[in-house]
């Protein structure tokens, strides 16, 4: 699918470039970056996600005769820069935290040089994406550790808007769970699939066996039923009846899970089906996951928590200007100074360090005036965490498509790992390394 | 833009099908009801949006060459299964909540009348919109009360996924917002869109003065100049010494809003500039915008909160069986037995009565077991509020486009109107009317 995401902006963007080309001032070259004050819910990590579907976003980010028309009829901009939008594509540079990577507050998750005018125009883009994948990636972090190395799968499409609900699954997926509902985000992402059945196919069936009947029938006894549309015990015991002790798995939907659960697998084992799963979808998030840590759970279904980020549906990023050339070609830093709501001028480099033991210290930021001044004052310790996306309008490899998701997840099992143990804590506080400015 | 709609759902519904239609039990004709157990967020109303949406998507949900070979490929379903996808198109009926209508805890938004196979197909499609939308919406509409009648513009697409963001620039518009700042928002749904600039643009030139001139050079004198960048009374002379008195509008986007608004106006009306007009856009929520209500302010510009339904980024909504016909075609209700998720079972019809005021007193449920039985028992108090939105699979007219959004943004102005004033109370509570059940 190929369509322009060239209108998913903000009006102003293109009132800004439409100002900007009278005035000349268009073309300086000039230096955004996409950060979050602080980490939202007080979480102890961010997670970065949404990075490959921002490149994949760039690529059809082109004005076609729709979007021009669209443009035009509604006297967005002038004629001038109708010619140039028509012509647009990014030609710039993108530096990032790689997908999967963990942040904190001050990251600079996207850098992005180029000209005012090519830059401005991926705000909104950018932040839409950032921030929402984040968001659900950071929730879903939690909740696998939380699972303690028992699968999660993502089923919370329903209770988000029909597209989100796609990149959702990519952004859980990325963050470690190991399924989704969503058939989209399989065909889509390659991520596996997964669901047999709801309480309606019971109810469609004259009784609880025949539709157990049904479902073994076509799905085979390694399927889940779903045992709780009338009573538990009796649901299972049917069940096993129906399919044999090689039933794959019964999933429960209500109750008060760490009760039930033991007793459903007391059941299951006396009825001779100790190999039969337990799955369990509850209303589920990280905490209610983590109440379970001890009950004979074999995977979760997690539906409405992940894909609104858990209390936190956004990540309040933001993308500013925070450096630009004058017209003598030299690189000007530049800030907000608004006292609620400062930044830190100027382009970035950023360098994690870490103990004897490898454990994360701190996220080093090193301030500098230019695309190459970050660096000089750097030091060599730790490891350097911006990769380039993309250089000169060329989109790098590896960080889209089925393989950047498979390297994402990779990367965030990795570089979670690392942390200190207090960014596993549950509880609000102060993010788990501190950010320091150099 | 006709991209096929039909993988934006759960896995589940397809392997659904494929037991049915092996048990010969797909065909029975079944009734599904979408409706909300209780309002999230202990609001006072709901407000239905997402309705047109829904009905666009259906159009779409079919099955091509793309959506059959991932479900084969994926063996997400039978051989027999996937001709019967192919040939899938909904041909039931759907009555429902017209969309800008209120909704209560029970309020049945959606009726679906078909084979159970069509009917589950459409689950996930529909809480997806309608959980989405009319979070949006709800929050949204409280926002328009907290406002006392001066316009809001919605400008979050960068705090929630890049397609949701046009989703919710429509669902706001519908509650009462006069504009957004997303243009796909304007392009697909002629909904206005405005914004001039940010403080990016300010950074940009060699001084503010020369960002106001270059701004106003190209927009004209009846722009919005954005006056926070650096100090604000010094950003207000700036912009009054370069577009004049006559100057559109100035934004305020940081501060401590009733003391920085009541500064500014004095300074803009000491300027001579009384016609000049002050938006304010600072993180921006119901509570915020009605603690503004004193203040000379004249638009609010709001962002995260309405696009995340102000603490409330999904409603709740499920989608169940209410009722299906046996072999002998005699209609069943059926209901979940599950202690915490009970749902009524049967087909409803729906009427809201009122006093001899007009304002609103009950909205009243009248069950019944087969598609006529329930409106048998009811009376004729009151208005109906059920609406027929698909006959036969046949779209009835009103409900989608730019005029079906028209007049869902009137319906919403008129029927919120006819609520009783407790349904204004910003504070957590019971709804403004008892769902009652006849």
């Amino acid at each position: 699918m190929e369509t322009s995401t060239a209108l998913l902006t903000d009006h102003y963007e293109l009132t800004m470039v439409d100002a900007a080309l009278k005035a000349g001032t268009a073309n300086r070259r000039s230096m955004f970056e996409l950060f979050a004050r602080r980490l939202s819910g007080a979480r102890r990590y961010g997670v970065v996600a949404g990075t490959g579907r921002l490149l994949e976003a760039i690529r059809n980010f082109r004005f076609g005769d729709t979007e021009l028309e669209y443009l035009r009829a509604n006297r967005v901009v002038n004629d001038d820069t109708l010619d140039w939008l028509a012509n647009f594509q990014f030609n710039g540079n993108i530096w990032g935290y790689a997908e999967g990577d963990v942040f904190f507050p001050g990251s600079p998750l996207i850098t992005v040089e180029a000209s005012f005018a090519e830059g401005v125009l991926l705000e909104t883009l950018a932040l839409s994406i950032l921030n929402s994948d984040s968001a659900v990636a950071t929730a879903a972090s939690r909740m696998v550790h939380s699972a303690a190395g028992k699968p999660l799968a993502e089923m919370g499409s329903r209770r988000t808007s029909e597209r989100t609900a796609v990149a959702a699954a990519r952004a859980a997926y990325i963050a470690g769970f190991s399924a989704t509902s969503n058939l989209e985000a399989g065909r889509s992402y390659g991520i596996p699939t997964m669901g047999t059945a709801a309480h309606s196919f019971t109810l469609l069936h004259d009784s609880e066996r025949e539709a157990f009947e049904a479902q073994v029938a076509a799905l085979g006894t390694d399927t889940t039923l779903l045992v709780d549309t009338y009573d538990i015990d009796e649901g299972v015991r049917t069940a096993i009846e129906v399919a044999g002790t090689g039933l794959g798995a019964v999933r429960i939907d209500s109750g008060d899970l760490p009760v039930v659960v033991a007793r459903v697998r007391r059941l299951l084992d006396d009825l001779g089906a100790t190999n039969t799963r337990i799955t369990v979808t509850n209303d589920l998030d990280e905490y209610t996951v983590a109440a379970l840590a001890a009950s004979p759970v074999d995977s979760f279904g997690v539906g409405t928590s992940v894909v609104v980020g858990s209390g936190t549906p956004t990540m309040g990023m933001v993308y500013k200007l925070v450096a630009r050339q004058d017209d003598a070609g030299e690189w000007v830093s530049v800030a907000k100074k608004s006292q609620d709501k400062a930044s830190v001028g100027g382009r970035k480099s950023v360098r994690r360090s870490f103990n004897a033991k490898g454990v994360a210290t701190a996220e080093r930021i090193y301030l500098g005036d230019g695309p190459d001044g970050a660096t000089e004052g750097a030091d060599t310790d730790g490891r350097e965490v911006l990769v380039p996306l993309i250089l000169d309008g060329a989109e790098q490899p590896g960080h889209t498509g089925h393989d950047g998701i498979a390297a994402a997840r990779e990367r965030h099992r990795e570089r979670v790992r690392e942390l200190p143990a207090v960014a596993m804590s549950l509880t609000r506080g102060d993010p788990a390394i501190p950010t320091e400015y150099r």
